[in-house]
C-alpha cells in the first residue's frame, strides 16, 4: 500500500483533521511524534509508548548514525524492530543536530563536514548520504539534508540557506525519486522549507520545492528564538503555499500553545522535545498549563499532577509521591513525569482531531486558553 | 484478619513452602523481596513491580524517615497508599543504613546516635521510637532496632552485639507487644537474629529471641564479607534453632545461589538488592547465570537476555538493544534490565515454593546447576 495522505476535514479557517498511510500504520493527523532521539524516548519503552497511545515516533539520523550506526540498526532488521516498535518512524536528516551538536563543521555546496560531539571524528554528510544512511536506518519518512539557520539571520544568509536548501533538494531526489521502496516498504523523503523569518524567502522555497513534487513538506528553522508572532505569521504564510493534499509537518514546536495555533494555521505533523526534556527536569505539561512538580508546594498535595487526565501517572500516583521521586534522585520520577506530559500532548492533538472532525475547534480553542496558563 | 503464617509443605532436608497472611495481601513462601529503598524500587514503578508479579515490598525505615519524613507518609495514608502499591510491606529497622551510611555514630546501651548522609543533621534512633517510625510509616511486616556486626568479628564484639539486640528486642514490644492493631490493620514486629559466624552466639541470640515469642524471625549480619560456607552454615544451624510455624528471613541475601541454599534450609523470606543495583549497572541475572549486558560482544545479539524468560524485557527487546541504551547512557537500559532481573528472581522463587510442594525440590536443585553458571 503507497503512502498516502487523506485529509478528512478542511476547515476555511484553517486547521485540517487528515491521515497519513504508511506501510506501517495510519497515523491520524494532526499528530505529535515523540522524539526518540538514540532510539529510544527517553525514559520510556516501546511498550510505554504504545499504552498512551503513541503512532509515530522521531528518531534521529546523526544519534543513530554515531551510535550504534545505521549498520547496525539495518541488521537488526531496521529501527522498528530494533527498538520493537510496531508503527510508523520519522527519520530527521541530520542536519539540525550537526548545526546545533557537532564540534567543527565545515559547510560547502556538496554536503557539511563534521566532528562527532562524542569523540571527534570525523564525517561528510551530503544530501545523498543523508537519504542512504535513512535507508539503512529504515524509517517510513525520511528527511532531506536541509540547512537550517538560527535566528537572528541576516537576509542574505537566509537567502544562502532557501538556495542551498532547493539544491540539496533535487539531488536528495535526483536518483531514486522520493519514494522508494526498498525491504518490502515504501519510504518517502519531505521537502523542508526554510527561509528564516522573511516570508517572500519562505514563499520562494516553498513554491522550489513543490516544484520537485515530495510526497510532504516540512517547515524548518522556527522556533529558534524568533517571537511567538513571527513563528505563527511564518507558519500560516507558508502552510497557504504548500499543497493542501500533502501532510504540513512543523519540526521542533512546541509547547502546547503553539501546537495549538500551528494547528489553527493548518500543520498536521508535530514533534519537540518539551515534553520530554522539561518533563525530565521536574517541569510537566497539564490542562491548566505548565506545572514545576519538584516545587515545596506539592510536598503534601495528595492530587494527581492534572486532575483531568487519565495517564497511568495521573490515575495512580499522588503530585507528593512524584515530587518525592525527584526530590531523592529516583529514575522513576522523570519516567512517570515524561509518561504524563507525553500523553498530556498525544492527548490534546487527539481532542484536537476530533473537534476540527466536527467543525468547533474555534470554540474548542476558546475553552483550551479558560483553563491553560501560557507557559 | 490476624497475621499469621501457614507451612504448606516442610521438607524434612529443610526446604519448605507457605504462606504469610497479612491484612493486605498473601505473599507465598519462599518469597522475595524487591528493595523500594526510598518507597520505590529504583527505576520501576508500583505498576511494574505488580505486573512482573512481586507480592511484597521492603522499603527502607532509615530513608524514608530522612526524606520524606515519616509524618508526610503518615499523612498520605501511610507507605502503601503514598507509593500506590497494594500489597504488603516490610520495613527494615533503619539500623542496618545507620551503621553503613551515616556519617558518625555513637552506639549506647540507649539506641544509636547518628548523622544523616544527608545533610549532617543529628538524629537519635532507639528501639522504641524506631517502632514508632515503622507505625508511622505504616508497613504490614516491621524489624526491631538490632546491632549489626560486619566481618570479621571478635567473639566478644559479636557476644556484646547479641546481648544488647536481645535487650533491644524486649524493649521494642515491652508496651505493646509484638502485634499492634492502628489505622484498621494489623503490623507486626519480626525479632532478628545475630551472632555473627559463631554458632554457639546465634543458637543463643535466637533462643533468647524465640523466648519473647515474635511472629517471625530475621537472620541478620551475614553475606557482610564471610565464606560462603560459613553464611550458609549458620543459616542451617539458625533455621534449626527457630520455631518451624514463624516465617524466616534471612536479610540481604542475595545471589540467586545463595537464595537456592538458603531456601535448601529452610527459610522462606528474602531482600537483596544485588538484582536492581547490579542491573542498574548493567549486570543482569538470567537461568544461565550472570550477563554482563553492557559488553560489545551483545552489540549484535539479536535473542533476548534469558531465551528462558518470559518478562516483558526479554518478549520484546533483544540483547543488542538493551546494550544500545546502556551504551548511550539511555535511563530505559537500566530500567528494562531491572525489570528483567527482578523478574527472574521472583520466578526463581516461584519454581522453587512448586517443587517444595511437589517434594522435587533436590532434583530441581540439581537441574538448575546445570544450567546456572555462578556468579
Amino acid at each position: 500500500m503507497p503512502f498516502r495522505f487523506e485529509l478528512l476535514h478542511e476547515d476555511k479557517a484553517g486547521p485540517r483533521a487528515g491521515r497519513i498511510i504508511t506501510d506501517h500504520g495510519v497515523v491520524e493527523t494532526p499528530a505529535f511524534m515523540p522524539v526518540g532521539t538514540q532510539g529510544a524516548v527517553k525514559t520510556l519503552s516501546s511498550a510505554d509508548l504504545e499504552s498512551m497511545g503513541a503512532t509515530i515516533v522521531l528518531a534521529n539520523t546523526y544519534h543513530l548514525y554515531l551510535r550504534p550506526g545505521e549498520k547496525l540498526v539495518a541488521e537488526a532488521g531496521g529501527i522498528r524492530r530494533f527498538m520493537s516498535w510496531n508503527g510508523p518512524v520519522l527519520t530527521d536528516s541530520g542536519g539540525y543536530q550537526v548545526f546545533s551538536l557537532a564540534d567543527l563543521r565545515r559547510l560547502s555546496g556538496e554536503g557539511v563536514e563534521f566532528q562527532s560531539h562524542l569523540d571527534g571524528s570525523k564525517h561528510m554528510l551530503t544530501p545523498e548520504r543523508v537519504v542512504e544512511i535513512q535507508l539503512s536506518i529504515g524509517s517510513d519518512i525520511m528527511m532531506v539534508l536541509d540547512q537550517c539557520t538560527s535566528y537572528p539571520c541576516g537576509r542574505s544568509e537566509a537567502k544562502t540557506a532557501v538556495d542551498r536548501t532547493t539544491l540539496w533538494a533535487e539531488r536528495s531526489i535526483a536518483g531514486r525519486g522520493a519514494r522508494i521502496i526498498k525491504d518490502d516498504y515504501e519510504r518517502v523523503l519531505f521537502g523542508i522549507v526554510q527561509g528564516s523569518v522573511y516570508p517572500d524567502l519562505r514563499e520562494r522555497s516553498a513554491r522550489e520545492l513543490v516544484g520537485l513534487d515530495f510526497p510532504g513538506y516540512a517547515i524548518g528553522g522556527l522556533c529558534v528564538g524568533e517571537p511567538k508572532a513571527d513563528t505563527m505569521s511564518i507558519v500560516e504564510r507558508t502552510a497557504a503555499c504548500l499543497p493542501s493534499d500533502k501532510p504540513r509537518y512543523l519540526m521542533g514546536v512546541g509547547f502546547p500553545e503553539d501546537i495549538v495555533e500551528a494547528v489553527a494555521r493548518g500543520i498536521d505533523l508535530f514533534d519537540c522535545v518539551v515534553p520530554t526534556r522539561n518533563s525530565r527536569n521536574g517541569t510537566v505539561y497539564t490542562s491548566r498549563g505548565k506545572l514545576v512538580i519538584k516545587n515545596a508546594a506539592y510536598a503534601r498535595d495528595w492530587g494527581p499532577i492534572d486532575p483531568d487526565c487519565r495517564c497511568e501517572t495521573c490515575r495512580r500516583y499522588s503530585r507528593s509521591y512524584v515530587r518525592h521521586l525527584f526530590n531523592v534522585s529516583e529514575m522513576s520520577g522523570p519516567r512517570l513525569a515524561t509518561y504524563h506530559s507525553l500523553y498530556f500532548y498525544l492527548h490534546l492533538l487527539s481532542e484536537m482531531r476530533q473537534v476540527i472532525r466536527e467543525g468547533s475547534f474555534r470554540e474548542w480553542r476558546k475553552e483550551f486558553y479558560k483553563k491553560y496558563r501560557l507557559s
